[in-house]
C-alpha cells in the first residue's frame, strides 16, 4: 500500500488501471439496472481478491466463487452470500457446511440424481441447510440439465424433499463462441428462455424456484430482455481482455489489466524482442487463437498502455516472450532498448491474473497501491 | 506433515509419487557421473520447493533458477552458489547485488553488448562482483549469441573489463522440437560443440570461461559425449510429464506429478465425463499439440495412477475439465460415479505444477506429506 513510479515496479508484474476497472463495473451496474429488482451477482473467480471485491460490491452483497477457498476468503470479509458456481463433488460437502453454520450462506449447483442423493443424504445427517441450485444446459456448452427434460423436476424433488431446492441455474458459455454482438443476444436470450422455462417445470410440478440464475459476460451485456431472472452472474466484464475485445463486447482500450515487462534482448535475425514476460507472467490461454484477430499470447503496448501498431508476444517460454510484428516485417530494435518496459494485454483475465500473486494498482499513471490476490482451492 | 488416505485430499490437488522422483533424480545422476569432473546444476524452476531441493541436491550444490524469488527462496535455505538463466534485465541487478553481498553467489546470464554495458557500470558503481555467463543459441530456439560471432568476444571483454566474465551458458530448447532420441543426441551435440566453440572464442582471446553451461532435460539425458563441459542443467527430469514421454525421453509410468480429481457431471448425451480439474488445475499448456500422441489437456489415470485406456481431458474451462476418449466412443459413465477420483498426466509439468501451492506426497499409495511450493517472483 505505498506509492510508486512505474519504473520501480519488478517485471514482470501484474498492472491493473483503477480508471478503466471503475468504468467496467458502472457500465455493467447500469445494464443490471434496467430491469427492476435484477440483482447482479458479480463472479469473483477471476479477481480472487478482497479489495477487487470491496469495489465491485462496496455493499458485500451477492457474489458468485470458483472455488471453496473464494468463499473461505469472502466469508472471513463479509460477504455473506455466496454462489458456488461449479458442480459440487460429494467431497466438498464438509467445507460447504461448515460455512453455512455461520453466518454466511452458500449455496451450490449440480445437475443429476446421483449429485443430488448425495446432497439430500448429507443434509439428512449433518441437519445442516444447503441451498441447491439445478444447473441447467442452454446451448451445449459443459454440464448442465437439458432445459425441459424431465430430470429437472426428478433432481428437483430429491432436493426439495430435504429443503434443500433453491431453483435454477444456466452460464452461456457457447456466447464465447459468438461471431458478433447479435449471434451474443440470440445466446443471451437462449439463456434466459431456458432458465425461465426450467424454472417452469419446477413450479408446475409444484417445487420452489425463487432462484433463476443466469450469465457470462457477453450475454449479460448485451441481453434485450431480462425479465422474468432474478440474477445475473459476470466476472470477466471488471477486467475485460482481448477475447472479448475480439467478441465485440468492449474495446481493447477498455482492458484494464496488463502484465508489465522489461525488453531483455534483441533477436537481430529475426527481428524479434525478447521479454521477461513468458507464460509463467501471461499464461498458456490462447483464446484469441480462432477470432478473427489472433493476439498470440497478448497485444503489445507502451509503459503508458497505448497499443503498438502490431507488436504481439508471438511465442512463450516459461520466464521469456518473444515479441514480433503480426505483418512479419522486423521489429525496429533500437526504439526498444535493453530494460526498456513494455506492456502486454492479455487474451483471458482470469488465467493471466491467476499466475500473479498481487495487482499494482495504477490511478494517473503511477503504481499507487498493491492489492493481494488469493489462489489454489 | 500428516499421513492422509488419498480419499481424504480435497480436489483439485497435485499428487507427487516419492518413488518416482527418487527414480527419475537417480538416473539423472548416473548419466551425469559418466564424465568425471561433470557437475550437475539442477533447475528448480520445475519444483519450486525446499523439500524438493533438499532431495535434488542433498549437498545443497549448484543449482538453476528462472527467477530472483526463487533465488531468494533458496538462497534463504541453505543453496549458495546459484545461475539465475533468464536474460538479467537491468531493473532486475539491485536484487541479484544484495544476494552477492551475503554468502551466495548468483550469476546471471546475458546475450548482448548493450546488457553487459549495463552490468559493467553497476558492478563498478556499486562495488559488488556479479559472475556473468555469455548466452549462446546453439539451435536458434530463443536468445543467445551464435558460437563463433565475433559478438562472444565483444561481450566478454565488457565483462572482463570488470572481472565479471564467467563463462558461457547455452541451453537447447530446440530438442523440445526433435521426433526421435536419435534427434535429441544430434541437439545434444550442437549443443555442446557450439557451447565448447564459444568458450575456445573467449579463450583464444585470452578471456577467461571457467564456466561451460549446457542443459536441458531431453539432451542431458541422451548425450553421447559431454567432456569439455562444466556443468549441465535440466528440470523437468524430476518429475518427466507428457511432453517428455512424446519425445521417448520417458516412459508415461514414470511421470511422478499427477492431478487428481473428482468426477462432478456425466454428460450422457456426448459420452464425457465432467472433473473439477479444470485449467486452473492443470494449466493451458498444450504442449503435446504437435506430438504424434496429442494428449490434449492430459492423460487420465484411475486413483492409483493406472493409465486408463484411451481417456483424455480434451477440453477444459476455469474449474471444469471434459474427459472424452480418443477413439471418440462414449465413455462407460456407470464405471466413473459422481464422486469417483481419477488422476490426470500433465502435459508440461511446469506448468502444472506452477497452478499449486503445495504438493501432496505419495508413499505406498498414501498421502503422507504437504510440500509447500512457492510461484511469483
Amino acid at each position: 500500500m505505498r506509492t510508486a513510479s512505474i519504473e520501480e515496479v519488478q517485471t514482470p508484474a501484474l498492472l491493473l488501471e483503477r480508471q478503466k476497472l471503475d468504468q467496467n463495473l458502472a457500465r455493467m451496474r447500469a445494464q443490471i439496472a434496467r430491469w427492476p429488482g435484477l440483482q447482479l451477482r458479480p463472479h469473483l473467480k477471476t479477481a480472487k481478491s478482497i479489495a477487487v471485491a470491496s469495489l465491485v460490491s462496496p455493499e458485500r452483497g451477492p457474489i458468485t466463487v470458483s472455488t471453496l477457498r473464494e468463499a473461505e476468503e469472502f466469508a472471513r470479509h463479509g460477504f455473506n452470500d455466496i454462489t458456488y458456481a461449479v458442480g459440487i463433488a460429494p467431497n466438498k460437502l464438509s467445507r460447504v457446511a461448515a460455512l453455512n453454520r455461520g453466518p454466511t450462506r452458500v449455496s451450490i449447483i449440480l445437475d443429476s440424481v446421483a449429485a443430488a442423493e448425495h446432497v439430500a443424504a448429507f443434509v439428512k445427517k449433518e441437519g445442516v441447510q444447503i441451498a441447491t441450485l439445478i444447473e441447467v444446459d442452454t446451448d451445449g456448452h459443459r454440464g448442465g440439465v437439458k432445459p425441459g427434460d424431465p430430470l429437472v423436476v426428478a433432481i428437483g424433488k430429491v432436493l426439495a424433499d430435504v429443503g434443500a431446492l433453491s431453483g435454477i441455474l444456466t452460464h452461456a458459455g457457447g456466447s464465447y463462441g459468438a461471431r458478433s454482438t447479435e449471434e451474443i443476444a440470440d445466446y443471451a436470450a437462449k439463456e434466459r428462455n431456458g432458465a425461465l422455462r426450467a424454472a417452469e417445470q419446477l413450479r408446475a410440478a409444484g417445487l420452489p424456484s425463487p432462484v433463476v440464475s443466469i450469465g457470462s459476460t457477453p450475454t449479460a451485456l448485451f441481453s434485450k430482455d431480462l425479465s422474468g431472472i432474478t440474477e445475473v452472474r459476470a466476472g470477466v466484464y471488471m477486467f475485460q481482455d482481448l477475447v472479448m475485445a475480439g467478441l465485440g463486447v468492449c474495446r481493447p482500450e477498455e482492458i484494464a489489466l496488463s502484465v508489465l515487462t522489461s525488453v531483455i534482448g534483441h533477436q537481430s535475425e529475426r527481428g524479434q524482442l525478447i521479454v521477461d514476460a513468458g507464460w509463467m507472467a501471461l499464461s498458456r490461454d490462447r483464446g484469441t487463437q480462432r477470432q478473427a484477430l489472433d493476439c498470440g499470447f497478448g497485444l503489445v503496448c507502451d509503459v503508458e498502455g497505448r497499443i503498438l501498431d502490431d507488436l504481439q508476444v508471438m511465442e512463450t517460454n516459461q520466464e521469456h516472450g518473444l515479441v514480433s510484428r503480426r505483418s512479419q516485417a522486423p521489429v525496429d530494435l533500437a526504439r526498444f532498448p535493453i530494460g526498456s518496459k513494455l506492456r502486454v494485454l492479455p487474451n483471458h483475465a482470469c488465467a493471466t491474473a491467476a499466475q500473479h500473486g498481487r495487482y499494482h494498482v495504477l490511478a494517473g499513471g503511477q503504481a499507487v497501491e498493491e492489492w493481494e490476490r488469493f489462489s489454489h482451492w
